[in-house]
């Protein structure tokens, strides 16, 4: 396998700053709300809600404190995800004091790694001995898989090699207890995690052992005798989760089939989207097309079959998993933040592998909706769970709705979401751009300064843009000096009618290629200005005509952004309102609440309630609907006015 | 307490003979196929079922056998109900095979009680000596109940005393055993069932402590400090059902408060349904105005606000269970058949209160559909569980339907419903006229032979009706001699339009009364006919404006059956058909399957599908509806042909 600089295809996080309203704005909130918040919960300083108590284990088992483990077998990851999102947030700007504080994180997680490179509170603390008896259920690779990129990504931000070096020694330790040879164990994670982990190592240190690593990991998978078994047996059976059946049902975590067989999205979708990412970039750096064969079926079944319209995954609450095809119910959904942004990495690796505009449509569609949804607007509560409709009552009252919560919530026991979604928006500039070769791909719309090395020179790109809620990007363009090379636009697949003018003047559109990227190769110079107009029509979105719970209605969709009503604005039982599939609709600025956002404004009928009287069910009445103004909210920024109704697929008429 | 003859209402089943096809070939269905299915079910003669030792469990507690138990907690009680289920049938008829058969079980079952009167094989096999020791989860008193139920059942078709004498030698122990004074306990079951027994065994007895009992365990239920904690308390909080929450969640057996303090349906239905059952007639001999009006306010909140328009209750699979007013999903409702029989059992015993049709009327609604889909066409098949929209794969891999079957299943583990249905139906003759001072009330319109007595003279109505499928009623009138008294009719809601003709004269139609009643007071001769001729209309049902998952829907229902699609008459997808809400439709005679019953056709538009592709979600496009036929059949004969989708609530335009 040959491997080099030139094939490195992502613009290093410190190279890219965003500025603007919309993401700067997302990103500072990490900074100071989210990220301190974090820090307040990770050393159970929040009061009401339950400790964490992560730090503390570290510190135990550091030897500077007395005390027992407490948590989650997972904890230790909360930690490893903070360190992670400081270390992008310090690859924007510096911020000694912040830096101070993880240094002195990473001075504890170092202090508790174990001589052989181990590093995991929970089995040090109370199971020591039992490492690596119980891969399927104990998270000890998925833990370290956080460390790791938390490891890649501090060094990355700041040079400095404290916390990398833990992960290297840790991985190093993995290398060595793991493989194919007699005397390594044959196994694998039940939470993937630690082979995309394992690919960012190599990214940053070039050893190509951490790369085999993981492929060894993936390809392992699902082999028979199955690995589960062979574990469980040798523990006589015993279970860390009793009541859950992640040894019994394989395909809870992927482990069901060799992972080039699996031909259906299923199982766990946190962990599904996880070893994708993996997948995608193991069978780049090594060619596989069997592997990257399985990619793109395992991608077409989610974007195809078992997606919400919000880019949310997992429609059932029971394993958090996947259905089957076209099974997508509102109420009911799963729809975990952490899966959403488990199918950003997937989307961004395979956009690596092959710039194709419906992964960063895919991409957006997640971020824009489902991943900002899992925040409020003030960064401090969150949604794990995100059901395209929600009626309080019964998400508080009624058991299958269980895992539905109308409101967002703290730091929670398993706290997976939070963290994720900092360190996810934390690191976004690594997702505006690729470069393949001589050219350039814009896959995202976000206003930024990038420095991209493009032969050995540098290019700056300055895009501006007020991007979702406006079409129009600029980019200006600064080679080093006059020189040749190609820029790709992301033309999404949304946008009907696009214009584009260079140094002000209009050009005959070259053809979107079929991947949907306009390709601009010319010889550039510094300063020339790219103005991309992209039409943003408010549309009526219709699903599949399998998804029953989507037929007979539409939800509305403006760029990537998809609209809600809510109760607030329209009134309670939103279920009793209809659109005509001829409506006409209206953006306005938003206010209060939503400053800076566009909502949309339209009319609809509603089903008049007033002289029902109390009888449950009545022969029809021809009482004629009673039309009504709606108001349509981005669906990420519901349920920040309190607990009400909210629904994004609205009845409609044909 | 005043008690004597002339305050029974209901007519002795063997006074009533059902002829005429509908229920008498469904009695016959129960005779040839039910009770010997059930039968051989209950003597493990059945391949591929699971074993369910029932009967052999009384055989090794009688000593007759050598073995251990084997089955739940309650499975005595399948026994029990399937000698009461003959007791009604030998009512009807002679069956010396059937009494021969049965009067050996009763036999076993004698053998087995134990002198003091306990009669339980779970507690004298497997766990002696802790008798009443966990009254919340064991079901003892419930497998009394039952036991009493087939004594007085078997003993009004028969005369036999031997299975009453073993149910009153187990009412008198538990007389001793529970009860208000010191050295008594102060508890009840956690699964109602005694109470209503109890009243049956006082209306075969006229004995007056078992109405006391009664009571007792009705007023005793929810008191401070909990029964429930007190009894786990001295177990040391052992549990028999560890992952179910009975002990914790008083609520799931309606203990939460006493009864007459309830105000909403709660908790598991079948338990609701079965107190309710007990409340009236307790609160009728009592003459207790507060437990009445408790039961009139839990009637208003089921009928009103927490049943299905198949008379289905229970929408949850969690607890089998009530959740909150309005919320009624149509595809994970749990509906379980046993439910709407307790249901029936409740309205039949309200209407011997206090005639009013809506009791009737709910209670055809649970007949005619939940209860009667509850079995297939040829009685060898059962659903527990009646979900008003099926999309078969789904409800066979999606676990939020893990409860939900899209077909029939044969005898299971928990084994209430089928034998549940068989009693019922074997028993309906006894649900069709009350008498109430000097009126005879007719409540359903069933052919049949009946003979009432009224002032010590007997009163012969003969009925002739193709009910439901046709609203004429024939009754000929046959008093021994010229006599005054009155008739009551019943007019259901549903009926706008009503003749009536006497001896074929048209008759100003005297006003039903408020209840909903015609009552026809005049001195009536032998051979006198009424002719009465009910309208009806083929219904869009519309459910109340707060109940979501019927927004935007229409049901089709004519008289008291409600309708439904299935996909083998109108292809897949029926998602996507819709109703226009000026929709008309024909009735036409039912063939093949459905002979004998009327199917309901008409035209219906459906979302072309065709030229979809597939992409999950697209803008919008107007292709224009196509047209199609549409056939309804009756929801109770859905899934007699295999394996398909249904659906009863139809998305209509407004």
């Amino acid at each position: 396998m040959k491997h080099d600089r030139e094939m490195v295809k992502t613009i290093p996080l410190k190279n890219v700053y965003i500025n603007g309203s919309f993401w700067a704005d997302y990103i500072e909130l990490v900074r100071k709300e989210v990220v301190p918040y974090q820090w307040d919960a990770l050393n159970d300083n929040i009061p009401d809600i339950e400790p964490s108590h992560a730090i503390r284990n570290f510190k135990i088992a550091a030897g500077m404190e007395k005390g027992e483990f407490h948590g989650m077998v997972f904890q230790d990851s909360d930690v490893a995800k903070w360190l992670e999102a400081v270390g992008y947030l310090l690859a924007r700007e510096e911020d000694a004091e912040l830096e101070q504080r993880a240094d002195e994180v990473i001075e504890i997680i170092s202090n508790a790694q174990r001589e052989d490179g181990y590093l995991n509170t929970y089995f040090i603390l109370k199971e020591p001995g039992r490492e690596w008896t119980n891969l399927c259920e104990c998270h000890e690779l998925y833990c370290a898989g956080h460390m790791i990129e938390a490891g890649a990504a501090y060094y990355q931000a700041t040079g400095k090699t404290k916390l990398l070096q833990v992960a290297v020694k840790f991985a190093d330790h993995i290398y060595e207890v793991f493989g194919p040879e007699e005397g390594q164990t044959q196994g694998y994670d039940g939470h993937q995690e630690i082979e995309l982990a394992l690919v960012k190592l190599y990214e940053v240190t070039l050893d190509e052992k951490y790369l085999q690593l993981s492929r060894f990991f993936l390809l392992e998978r699902g082999k028979q005798p199955h690995f589960y078994d062979i574990e469980a047996e040798k523990r006589n059976g015993s279970h860390h989760f009793p009541g859950k059946m992640m040894i019994e049902d394989k395909s809870y975590s992927q482990a069901h089939a060799l992972v080039t067989e699996q031909k259906e999205a299923a199982g766990h979708a946190v962990r599904f989207a996880y070893m994708c990412t993996g997948m995608a970039h193991v069978a780049d750096k090594y060619k596989d097309e069997k592997l990257l064969a399985a990619c793109r079926r395992l991608w077409r079944n989610v974007v195809d079959r078992q997606m919400y319209i919000t880019g949310a995954v997992g429609s059932q609450s029971y394993g958090e998993s996947f259905t089957i095809d076209y099974d997508l119910p509102n109420d009911t959904a799963y729809a975990e933040t952490c899966a959403s942004i488990g199918l950003i990495f997937f989307a961004n690796r395979m956009l690596q592998i092959e710039p194709d505009r419906e992964y960063a449509d895919v991409l957006e569609r997640a971020l824009y909706n489902t991943v900002l949804a899992g925040m409020s607007m003030d960064g401090k509560e969150f949604f794990y769970v995100n059901p395209l409709e929600v009626e309080p009552q019964a998400a508080e009252e009624s058991r299958r709705y269980d895992h539905v919560a109308p409101v967002r919530q703290g730091w929670l026991t398993c706290a997976c979401c939070p963290p994720n979604v900092a360190r996810l928006i934390a690191s976004l500039g690594q997702y505006i751009y690729t470069v393949m070769e001589e050219t350039i791909y814009t896959h995202l719309y976000i206003s930024s300064d990038a420095k991209i090395t493009l032969n050995n020179k540098e290019v700056l790109l300055s895009q501006q843009t007020n991007y979702p809620w406006d079409g129009n990007v600029e980019i200006t363009v600064t080679p080093e000096a006059e020189a040749v090379f190609a820029l790709a636009l992301r033309v999404p697949a949304w946008s009907e009618e696009v214009e584009l003018f260079i140094n002000d003047q209009a050009q005959a559109l070259p053809m979107p290629e079929e991947s949907g990227y306009i390709l601009l190769s010319r010889k550039w110079k510094p300063g020339d200005k790219i103005r991309l107009q992209l039409s943003l029509p408010i549309m009526l979105m219709q699903a599949h005509p399998r998804v029953r719970h989507a037929a007979g209605k539409t939800a509305v969709q403006r760029g990537p952004v998809v609209y809600c009503l809510e109760e607030a604005d329209n009134g309670a039982n939103l279920h009793n309102i209809f659109l005509q599939s001829s409506q006409s609709f209206n953006i306005k600025e938003g206010s209060e609440h939503f400053r800076g956002l566009k909502i949309i404004t339209g009319e609809g009928n509603k089903k008049p309630a007033d002289h029902w009287g109390e009888k449950l069910y009545k022969a029809q009445e021809t009482i004629p609907p009673q039309t009504m103004p709606l108001t349509f909210i981005p669906y990420f920024s519901w349920a920040n006015r309190g607990r009400g109704e909210m629904k994004v697929w609205i009845q409609t008429n044909i």
